[in-house]
């Protein structure tokens, strides 16, 4: 057991190094491939994958967890059909006890061994990347490309990253040392030490249904490494991705010799939440928690007894200002509001533009006719019902789809929101962004989520209140992202400033192939931390650094 | 302006490298000396520390900063006589904004600069520690020796190290980066990325009477070297170590080109606390405390907009289950129990000892005489007077007094608290500890702090129920010290593992000049954060991560 588990570590090493590397350094990294391609994966993957995942359909899904019983699950598909999986009900009486028991073999296996099983698991989800990925569509209503990439290697990215940065944070103090504290004249002081990781307590994910597996790798892998049994609780319309998440792992924890309920998963259904029970029991010691603002400051308040991890609802802005040429920003902004109709936490929601308009190289453009480009935009790049498909996905959930019918109650509305079709999914629901004018001293308006494919166009004095309001809107409702088109360096380095001052991301006249709501693992920093969006960051070293402690034992050397 | 400041960085850059060596390697190391010498501190250091300690009483102490006014202060000696001076009140609805003001210019300065102030500042504290020992003497009641050491030097360790700890987690992230991602065939996608530190708000340090100056060091530096202004909010009887402190802050700030109030001083006396509403400010981000545990926990209840470091009661203890010589344990617990009247934090409360008693090398003793050679010794080393006023101090606070009298109630008392006269101060109350056995099915008396120099002799049914006991105890009382004597391997094992359950930091079989009360900066943590005695630890990477965020923006780049 031991010699296999050592393999793993050495198995893995040069990737770990690497992760690391790229994680001071803030380079492009990856070894998770995000293009969904045959000769990457296998010529067979996709349609095994496939295969893989209609294979789950209308059956039992069994986990080697002990406290099991009954049948839970409702999983319905955006694109309209019924999962028709089964999942064992948990009894957290049995489970959470049981998983507690295992937390001293694991935390004493030791720092190497909890990194190479941690990253065989990542290498072994890699390989199921098409199952994971059918499996992510057809909970967030994701189009397949994105779907693979976000819930499949982006996924892992963000997962090794966990490791790495979990990683780092246990290896700061040495393992052992020896004390010499000189005595003037006489011998001196010898003392050894030694310095152990010891663990919180159990780790509870609760995770969303539009990133299901994104928004709860980085939790389960940094809890996980730092020696905490994990369970996961997946929302109750997207459990299969971590159903499967928990079977890989389980498996590597076998094959190592490891209880596989060391990481559990709970499930529960929207009738019968069983969250807030969970959540406040005292032998969970860590939460990390995606979704609403309501329930993760509820978390904050309510589960006392854990370090709690939050991402939350916030309000994304962008501020144009001027830029030179209009049709490269319109062509950026066009993709980031229309993908996955909006519904990521990442997407840009107000638009702030000066209501006298724009400069830009060749002309000077009125408020109008920014708007106008942007919806002409819009529509022209839905036009093609295959790339609308894809881009759009799903919308999920009702309640997005009665806000997109609410927003034309907001001001005027600029560009309705249009129904599409799938071709293949006759029953998915399919919307266009709409695009709705406020005026800039109707905050209450814009100043709160409107999740979904929900875009303001705010037209404002000047650009300083732009940079004002977006300023206010982050550090009163929160922001993750924040975009900016000038052609001034001195509303870059404006902008600039009030984003540090509302601690919200920002990206500068992006035109090209990189949009404002992507965040790549070891290079982006996922929220800060700093504003109500999020009270933690995608990952940095506060994100790891609360999940374990260092315990030292001293003696007289010689 | 600039170039001064970038002196100081480079001028302290050694010291910063060997601090930030010996933080991982865990090594001895400190760069201000521990003894109270002529030879090293300047041959009148001494007479001109205590010179300026008597030049501040009976007169007003000024600090450069907004919103003062009236006097406040009623500082006692414990040796017997009034302080005698008064510090400006502060409104803090003026003093708070004049200090967020300043939080951008502070951030903006950057980590080297902010660095190299900070290193400034504690090098310039060194140099005052013969006055600043004199006034922690004179506010917590140490001995002299004590109160230098402790107050000074080993304090400035404790914020150098923080200063270390704050710098490495600051540097974990490249400051810029060059983010290239291959695109096939296409040219690749080139990013440039900056990441820049923010402060969270307003550090507020609420400092204790025992250690004034050691346990605020640590979040003062640790709050500043992330760009956080700082409030110090002191014990009202232990103000004056924290005054001379800010006092040296804002001369160092002034003569870089900073606003003294950066870090301010906030007073106030026992009968008009300020620090519930103090800490409930939506500008305090973070909050350092040192206290009791009813304070410390309505900190982390009540005080939900900042980030609660906590520091509280617990009961050490010590379990003993054989010995070499005997000797040489009662000499190292006498003058760890009775060093500053037990008031330590990290002082032993209750030992565990075999009700049969241990062997040792020679011998198989009784419980009783494991007990009275604990007794004779404590006596023995008290009969020298100038040593039992040098070690004891004084006792502090009347309810300590009226602890150590009511202590008889809890058993068998086998040593009384006895009357100690200190030759120089009249009025000094010494106190001797008191020994009690208490039994162990009698868990609500020893299962609670009893602070000051109270020590309670448990006999247990065997070394397993001692283990059981001081484990039960610090997972629900709260410990930050553990001692065991034991010749036996799988003893000292089974320690460890306990250790490493109820997470505190264990010394084993300590009889030479190590004490279990001493902490020293780079290589021990004091406290682990694990356990109800401290959320946090001294200082590890979760004391200093979640003081500041990481703040990127990106654009294209060529």
């Amino acid at each position: 057991m031991t010699n296999s588990i050592d393999t793993l570590f050495d198995k893995h090493q040069q990737t770990l190094n690497s992760a690391l590397t790229a994680l001071a350094e803030r380079s492009f990294f990856t070894v998770y491939p995000e293009v969904p391609s045959g000769k990457i994966y296998g010529e067979n993957a996709k349609k095994e994958g496939q295969a893989a995942f209609e294979a789950r359909l209308n059956q039992p899904f069994e986990l080697a967890q002990p406290g099991t019983d009954g049948d839970i699950g409702q999983e319905k598909s955006p694109y309209g059909f019924d999962l028709g999986i089964s999942y064992g009900q948990s009894d957290i009486d049995v489970l959470l006890p049981a998983m507690q028991a295992q937390m001293p073999l694991w935390r004493d296996a030791g720092i190497n061994t909890r990194t190479g099983i941690c990253l065989e698991i990542l290498d072994r989800l890699n390989k199921r990347s098409f199952e994971i990925g059918c499996s992510v569509m057809h909970t967030s209503g994701q189009g397949y490309v994105m779907a693979f990439q976000a819930g499949g290697p982006h996924a892992q990215d963000r997962g090794l990253e966990a490791v790495a940065c979990a990683y780092r944070a246990m290896c700061e103090t040495a393992g052992n040392t020896t004390w010499v504290k000189p005595q003037g004249k006489h011998d001196p002081l010898i003392i050894e030490k030694t310095y152990r990781i010891a663990p919180k307590g159990i780790g509870l994910v609760v995770a969303c249904a539009t990133f299901p597996t994104w928004n709860s790798y980085p939790g389960l892998f940094a809890s996980l490494m730092t020696g905490n049994p994990v369970v996961i609780k997946p929302h109750p319309n997207a459990i299969l991705p971590l159903a499967i998440t928990v079977e890989v792992i389980q498996q590597v924890l076998v094959e190592n010799g490891f209880e596989p309920h060391l990481v559990s998963l709970v499930c529960d259904e929207a009738t019968a939440p069983i969250t807030k029970v969970l959540a406040q029991r005292d032998e969970i010691k860590l939460i990390d928690f995606t979704g609403s603002s309501t329930f993760g400051n509820w978390l904050e308040d309510n589960a006392r007894q854990a370090r709690v991890y939050t991402e939350k609802a916030g309000v994304n802005s962008i501020v144009i200002d001027s830029c030179e040429q209009l049709k490269s920003v319109i062509h950026n902004l066009t993709f980031s509001l229309c993908l996955y109709s909006g519904q990521m936490c990442t997407t840009p929601q107000n638009i702030y533009i000066p209501e006298n308009g724009i400069d830009t190289a060749d002309e000077h453009l009125s408020f109008d006719q920014v708007a106008e480009a942007l919806a002409n935009g819009i529509s022209k790049f839905l036009s093609d019902p295959a790339r609308a498909t894809e881009v759009l996905g799903t919308i999920v959930s009702s309640a997005t789809l009665a806000r997109i019918d609410a927003a034309a109650d907001l001001g005027e509305v600029i560009l309705a929101s249009e129904v599409y079709h799938n071709a293949q999914f006759a029953d998915a629901t399919l919307r266009s962004p709409v695009l709705v004018k406020v005026q800039a001293d109707d905050e209450t308006k814009f100043m709160q989520e409107l999740f979904g494919p929900i875009v303001l166009l705010i037209p404002t004095k000047d650009t300083d209140q732009s940079i004002a309001l977006a300023t206010k809107s982050a550090k009163t409702q929160g922001a993750i992202t924040w975009a900016v088109y000038s052609t001034d360096t001195k509303v870059l380095a404006q902008m600039e400033d009030a984003s540090l001052d509302a601690c919200v991301a920002l990206s500068c006249n992006l035109t090209g192939g990189l949009f404002v709501n992507q965040a790549a693992a070891f290079s982006d920093f996922h929220a800060t931390g700093g504003n109500p969006a999020a009270n933690a960051s995608l990952t940095d070293g506060a994100f790891v650094a609360g999940r374990f402690v260092t315990v030292q034992s001293r003696r007289h050397g010689s």
